[in-house]
Formats: C-alpha cells, sequence, structure tokens
C-alpha cells in the first residue's frame, strides 16, 4: 500500500492511498480521513459509497463533511467506484463499465474479469483498512450517493455485523427497475435476472432473508432531483421498509438536486445519525 | 448577463452567471452564493478572490463555506481568475496569462488588451451585483487564497470605502519580492517596476497613502505550506502592518499545506471575521 498524498484537514489528516487488489486485479486507490482522535485510539469509521463517474476524491472536495467528521472523531474512507485500467473492460457510456462498478460481483464476461466491487469493499479493503489504520472494526456505518447510496443499502442491509449503522444520498432504491440499474445489470449480472435480487434494495427487504432489526435508516432525496421518478423512486424503499417492519427515515428535501451541493447541505446530518449510533 | 445553473444549498441558492465585460472585452463566469435571508432583504457580502489555475467554481466546490455562510446571512461571490477566450493572450505556463490575472490592471502588451482584473472586480462587476442582486453595497468584504489573497489585500488596501472588512489564506503578501509576483509584473506591467508598488500589499501599508483605520486584517498562513519561503512570506505582511499601525492577525497554523483542505477548515473564522465587522 502506498501512500499518495496527505493534507492536514480540521485538526486530522486526509490520505490518498493506492494498493493492488487481487479481487479486482488491478490497482486501486481510496481516500481516508483519521480525525485527531484516531492518534490516541481506535474510532469508529463511515465508508462513503461514491455515485456514477466518481473517484475517491469527489467526496473529500465537494462533501465539506471533514469538520462534522473531526467534532464526531469519526474516520471516514471513500473508495474508488470501479476497477480501472487499460486491461479492464469499460465503455463508452458513462453509466456502465470503469466509474459504474455498481457495487456487484459480475458474473458475465468481459465485466467478470475485473468488477467484483461488493467483494472489494466488504471483503478486501475491509481487511485492509482494519489492519492497517487506527479504527474500530466493531464500529462501523455505510453511507453514498445515488449509485452509492445504492451500495450503501445493499451492503449494508447484507451485512448486518459488519455495517452498524446504514444511511444514503439518492439512493437507486430498486436498480432491478429503473433504466441504470437494468442497463448494468444486465451486462454485470445476465439478462436471466435471476441474480439481481441479492443486490436489490427492495428486494432485499421484501425477502425478510438477511433481516435483523437494523436502527432507523436515514435517507435523504431532493425533490427537484432530475433522476427521481425515472431512477430513484425512493417511494418503493419506503413501501419495501414498511413491509418488513424496517425503520426507515426518508426526507424529502424541497428545492434540493442531485449533486454534492445537496448532500453537502445534509451530510452534517448523517454523520450526526451514524456517531450517535457508532458510539 | 446569463443564469448558466443554479442549486440549492444550505436553504440558500448557488448560482452560476455568464456576461460580456466591457472591462475584459470577453465573457465571464462568477458563482454567488445567495443565502436564505436575501429573500426577505439585502444582505452583506464576501467577495472572493481564487488562485492560480482556478476558475469561479473552485471555492464552491472545495471550500466548504456555504454552511456557515448561510448561518451568518453572508452572500459569497467568487469570480474567475483572469480573462478567457482564443482572442486572450496566454502562455503555457500555469502563473502567468489565463487562469493567473493576478488582480492587476495590465499595461503592457499583448496583456494589456484583456487583463484589468483590477478595475473589472472593484468596479465593472462591482456594479453589475449592486444592482442585479439582493446585497447590501455598504456592507461587503473581502478575502481570497494565494494568488487571490494577494489581490484581496490590495483591492481591500486601496478600496477602503468599497470593502469593510479584509481577510486572507496563504496570501502572496509581497508580488515585487517572489517569483510569481516579479515574473507577473514583469509582463504585465513591465520591468520598470515602477507600477509594482501599488500592487503589492507590503508597499501599500509601508507607502501609508492609502492608509485607513481597518479593522483588524486576519490571515491564515500553513506552517508546512510547500511555497511558504520562497512565495508567501508572511512576516513581511506583519512587519509593514507593524510599521504603518495597521492591526493584523496573522496565524500560522502547524501541519498545513496550501490545499483548499487547509482553507475548509478555517473558512468559518474568516466567515464569521467578515460577518462580525459587517453586521
Amino acid at each position: 500500500m502506498q501512500l499518495v498524498n496527505a493534507h492536514k484537514c480540521f485538526g486530522g489528516t486526509l490520505q490518498f492511498f493506492r494498493h493492488d487488489s487481487d479481487t479486482l486485479g488491478c490497482a486501486m486507490g481510496f481516500s481516508l480521513f483519521l480525525p485527531e482522535q484516531a492518534e490516541s485510539g481506535r474510532v469508529p469509521i463511515l465508508w462513503w459509497l461514491s455515485g456514477l463517474t466518481c473517484t475517491e476524491e469527489n467526496f473529500t472536495v465537494k462533501s465539506g463533511a471533514y469538520g462534522e467528521a473531526a467534532r464526531f472523531g469519526l474516520a471516514i474512507i471513500a473508495p474508488d467506484t470501479s476497477p480501472r485500467g487499460e486491461d479492464v473492460a469499460d465503455d463508452a457510456a458513462y453509466d456502465l463499465g470503469q466509474g459504474a462498478g455498481f457495487y456487484v460481483d459480475a458474473t458475465e464476461p468481459p465485466w467478470d474479469a475485473h468488477f467484483s466491487m461488493y467483494s472489494y469493499i466488504s471483503q478486501e479493503l475491509q481487511a485492509l483498512v482494519a489492519e492497517s489504520f487506527p479504527i474500530d472494526p466493531a464500529r462501523q456505518g455505510i453511507s453514498g450517493h445515488s449509485m452509492g447510496g445504492h451500495g450503501a443499502l445493499v451492503l449494508g442491509l447484507r451485512n448486518p455485523s459488519l455495517y452498524k449503522s446504514i444511511s444514503a444520498f439518492s439512493p437507486i432504491v430498486a436498480p432491478s427497475a429503473c433504466p441504470w440499474g437494468r442497463k448494468a445489470f444486465s451486462a454485470y449480472l445476465g439478462e436471466a435476472r435471476s441474480g439481481w435480487s441479492q443486490y436489490d434494495a427492495c428486494e432485499i427487504l421484501r425477502s425478510g432473508g438477511t433481516r435483523v432489526n437494523y436502527p432507523e435508516i436515514l435517507v435523504d432525496q431532493g425533490a427537484s432531483d432530475q433522476f427521481l421518478e425515472e431512477q430513484l423512486m425512493p417511494a418503493r424503499l419506503l413501501n419495501a421498509a414498511k413491509q418488513c417492519g424496517q425503520a426507515l427515515r426518508l426526507r424529502m428535501q424541497p428545492g434540493y438536486d442531485h449533486s454534492y451541493f445537496f448532500v453537502s447541505t445534509f451530510i452534517g446530518d448523517h454523520l450526526a445519525h451514524h456517531a450517535s449510533l457508532l458510539q
């Protein structure tokens, strides 16, 4: 693992790392904010999964999150959103291939050679971070935006022993039922749809198969988000949660769009949500 | 004036505009954050001048400033850093030409055709903003980073009736005496140096010619800034201020570098500084 860059920030340190991923078969980057409190003990950590076209950098410059993270003594890790490189399959569209990993383990060629973001995040990077940094593996939360909100819900709901708190911004809650998700899942998982439901937050909730009594899940959604009706459909998540008795707080925020200006406005609330559950 | 983009942000609105500048002879962009308070009355405004290579966008995504600005009811305008376009003179280096206007009115060809950022900021854009938006022209402050910190000090000190509060991050305090400044001033203002002192904050303070009893000026400087010794030299500003009796608070911040991660850490303090002087 190689330290690429480090910046002091709100009394803590924001670092950019690269490492060779066995799971993905390529080099990967991630950013990690460690608050000052990490100098004297293990701290809780929030996993932030980014959306389409993002890398490990977007959250670091756009979220405005580190002031509140420093106050809460919360580490934040932001991984890249897909495998990368000349040897890695890609597509000219922004919503497939590099920058669009969708947090699944692909089963279809050519994607199955590298696109295993679900295992990379929940296993390989998980282990690397736990052994390398002063974070507390028993106090981890997960959040994300758009495609990363989908990732946070899916990884969170399926790994309750790993992630103790969940939130999301503008998540793709039903990828099996929206154009972004259907396109990606068809390519990565095949047309058969039999493997889709394990990566669909609404399906996971409805199946009840992995249900635990999660603390309340917090979801913020801009009411003026251009992708609201066609891609995001948050009411489906609310209904699925109701059906299975999972507490979920969906906040429709009037006037807000899909951008990081929306995320930055409410990230403080999300950090408070995670901090209260992880302390 | 054309509205390019608008985002709701912390209850207010962040807007990006373009307009044709007579002073610069080209189209220019700027960003403007208006807090919710601007819906019911005129609000104070902070001018943010950005550094080398920046546009009107950098501050909007990297500063994390709008949460505190919303709390203080403070508008923030961030102009571009130079004239732009195919017809505008340029240089391959990052520290000369487009993206490096240095907030001066150039007198030397080819730069004198378009590079008049001093007049653009303090006159043309000033007038446009005052007539177009619900801001209070009697309550304006100025700040900036690096080259923009230099611009904030120079414009602020020379226009005390316009800007009622001044602060800066990592400013180029003595451009006549550092490589960045000497290169830019030689090109824009000529080798003679006779026209340089009016754009050099240390010289302006020492001359006492424009001295007014400014309230305390706040300057933050990262002690691990890679440009500290060769380009920034904040002790010169401290000495010049002492000589002329201008109150100046220089805070050397241990461990911090030249990046916006440093700016974002202390921008809240600067907004509080301006808000208290502008209320």
